[in-house]
């Protein structure tokens, strides 16, 4: 009997999530319904294949989306997280399965007795980051513990970043995911963490210098500025004691002390309107935040404002943007800083056609077993292969469509609201994950954790 | 026929509030009732007085709110901005005044038609500042707009501080009005002012970091940084379109370099809970923003990771707060780092037994008359008693004071819901503030402003 998929938002991260259910539609017996308000976009190539049915669906409008799922054995949501509630409910009410990447929203959390009862899996965070990080460290600390090993530290960071081969910028950086939450990134908390049993605590305007460094062989150097989160998933990866729990972002070197010019300016504030800001000039923009002066110029202004020398290399990063240029005009009305400098950046950081992203991730696990501290670090690289196949919607679509795949075959079958850290879900996901070029290198390293002892000299 | 003022809400600033009524409470023929939820506090001196009715109100009580109200002619509400709604629902109904010394709020604006068809005077922001700054102001703007003057600028600052006589610590700044609004000062919006028809923007982190200098004639050298609401007046003084606008608010020279370390630390952020705050020392609340090491002294961390100079008399600052001590210990529990540095602060910045408090303000007016541009500096400096009758008990209370006899006596009429900037209530008020050494110094000063034109080297 022929299953059918539906998947709810076709957009730029969907297009391994559909070829892998196309790929496999004969042999599984799939049917796949692709529900989206654009339907156009969807490449003519997959709207042709015998076995999709592409389908103008308005999730604001509740008639057709509760008619749309109760056709389908399973629904996958790519919507906005935001969105993501009506089709929940819809699933709720018409006995349906669900997959999101997205995080758990307290919202979603509350189905989970109703899922429970009826038998459903809602299975959220199950893209790259939210997704993979959690599989791949939870493989790693349900070994250690195995083993009898007791985990100290784990440390955790992701990056969304441009391939070697397209890194044409200053900033080693290109936009492969939505660049609003790049230029918000780390507002909204302090960033917390724990390093040796102490809690340490990191406001928004000092995220960005207080990075740390990591190497991936083959890649070059990394720099990771802490996520606000870091202590979100302690109860659930069964970290409760531990001494050292950070979770972090990846750039390359040297991006973050560049972009902490853009947080120390306000720049990346997006909490108020700018009244004028159609029409003007990037130079204009950048004035908006440095004090009058009748004589002094932008420059000068800025570099004494924000202490930076003459010579040092973060004014080639400036200039590449073009923020002094006084030709150069905003079009935005009424825009925050932020949409604002969201536009500068986006004339830079677009992935032209033929580049590449890149998805880097590292993992740090720290642990104690028979009285010796050990540690291993995993990572894993995954390159695009064009701007449509990318990098991005590789790591986030396949884990999603595994994942559903896995439900339908009755693989995962664990009712509730859920996360991927279990190992019904992480062995199966994992595995076909390396046949796809997935993977994480392992390797032992000394402990070395912020642990005193671990200093010999 | 004798009048009733209804009080409610007797709290720091009301010495001054009281006593004026009951000093005039027989020429007047007034009878005071003063409603608090802790009437016990009230001193015996005013209980005793044969027109004053100390009265324990709880504004939470519907019934005997109104009933209290419907018995009054006119109401003073200095209960907390939050609370107002309830009074001024009530004043509506039963056809009384009301005078608050608080900001308007949405809400009370919204009762504006209500009052004017009733006939009802609503006067709000009466006190110090917002109130003596928005009378003082309107004085001089007005004058030099009926003189056929086009205003050019206009700067106002003013500053709760310690006297000079009780001037006694490095930071030269005790606590003289609610310590909770000083830790948090500046927060909650980015800092928008006008300099030469240019908007600036000032986000939070870099408030401490832009000061101003101002000069008063005996009292020394002040600093100032931008308030977040320069804008908010613009239409109410009538300046749509002034070239320079800013507001701020005074300190001593030096203490906005010092605060800014607890800015750039995070330690003013009221948004989270420490949850293992209870019993914390105070060197440990200070680790919790250095960044971890096994071996490096908190003092050392901090000067690098701020980049303090060994010889930095900041250094003496933090020092004569005890902020490296590790003997004293913090007893609030799950407190935010602005709760527990608050703490830490009223140790050293609450006024002492004898020790007075001291008001400042400072207006620049820039004008232009007959093709000359001039400007007059004006400032108010107000010295306090003790730590009861304080200078801002005294300028606060009075122009409330002041504003409610007037308002009685039928000298303000003018219904609806208001801000004291007609000449209706400035004239008379500032005449009455005089006599009670409440006034502005004046003096004609070449324009500076921020033009170009000014600069003659």
């Amino acid at each position: 009997m022929s299953r059918n998929i539906l998947l709810i938002g076709a957009g730029k991260s969907s297009s391994y999530l559909i070829d892998y259910f196309l790929d496999k539609s004969e042999k599984e017996n799939l049917h796949l319904t692709i529900g989206d308000i654009n339907p156009k976009s969807i490449p003519d190539k997959i709207k042709s294949h015998p076995r999709c049915k592409p389908l103008l669906l308005d999730v604001f409008n509740d008639t057709q989306r509760l008619e749309t799922i109760k056709q389908a054995d399973i629904v996958v949501s790519m919507l906005p997280a935001r969105f993501h509630m009506k089709v929940a409910n819809d699933c709720i009410l018409h006995n349906k399965h669900l997959v999101t990447a997205s995080y758990v929203s307290d919202e979603i959390k509350k189905l989970d007795k109703k899922a429970k009862e009826k038998g459903l899996v809602f299975m959220n965070e199950i893209g790259v980051d939210p997704g993979i990080d959690h599989m791949s460290a939870m493989e790693i600390l349900d070994a250690i513990r195995e083993k009898g090993g007791k985990i100290l530290l784990f440390e955790s960071f992701t990056g969304g970043l441009v391939a070697p081969e397209s890194d044409n910028n200053q900033w080693h950086y290109k936009f492969t995911w939505n660049p609003r939450n790049v230029v918000t990134a780390g507002q909204g908390g302090t960033a917390k963490f724990i390093q040796e049993d102490t809690y340490k605590y990191i406001p928004y305007h000092n995220l960005f210098r207080r990075t740390e460094f990591l190497d991936i062989e083959g890649y070059g150097k990394f720099e990771a500025y802490a996520n606000r989160d870091s202590l979100n998933y302690r109860e659930a990866y069964g970290l409760a004691d531990i001494l050292t729990l950070y979770r972090g972002t990846m750039r390359r070197v040297g991006f973050s002390k560049a972009w902490n010019i853009f947080v120390q300016l306000g720049m990346t504030d997006d909490s108020y309107s700018i009244e004028n800001s159609e029409g003007m000039t990037y130079r204009e923009f950048m004035n908006l935040f440095l004090p009058y002066s009748p004589t002094d110029s932008i420059e000068l202004k800025l570099r004494h404002y924000l202490k930076i020398d003459q010579d040092d290399l973060i004014w080639e990063k400036l200039l590449e943007l073009n923020l002094f240029d006084s030709s150069k005009t905003l079009s935005l009305k009424n825009a925050t800083p932020a949409q604002l400098l969201q536009k500068i950046l986006e004339d830079s950081w677009t992935l032209q056609k033929g580049e590449k992203d890149m998805i880097v991730m590292y993992h740090k696990f720290g642990y104690e077993i028979n009285g010796v501290k050990q540690q291993i670090d995993t990572n894993m690289v995954v390159i695009g292969k064009d701007r449509v196949y990318t990098a991005m919607s590789k790591t986030v679509g396949l884990p999603v469509a595994i994942a559903t795949l896995l439900i339908l075959n009755k693989k995962i079958t664990t009712p509730g609201v859920q996360i991927p850290i279990t190992k019904e879900i992480y062995q199966p996901i994992l595995k076909e994950l390396k046949e796809h070029d997935i993977s994480f290198n392992s390797r032992d390293v000394p402990y070395m954790g912020y642990n005193p002892d671990a200093i010999t000299d």
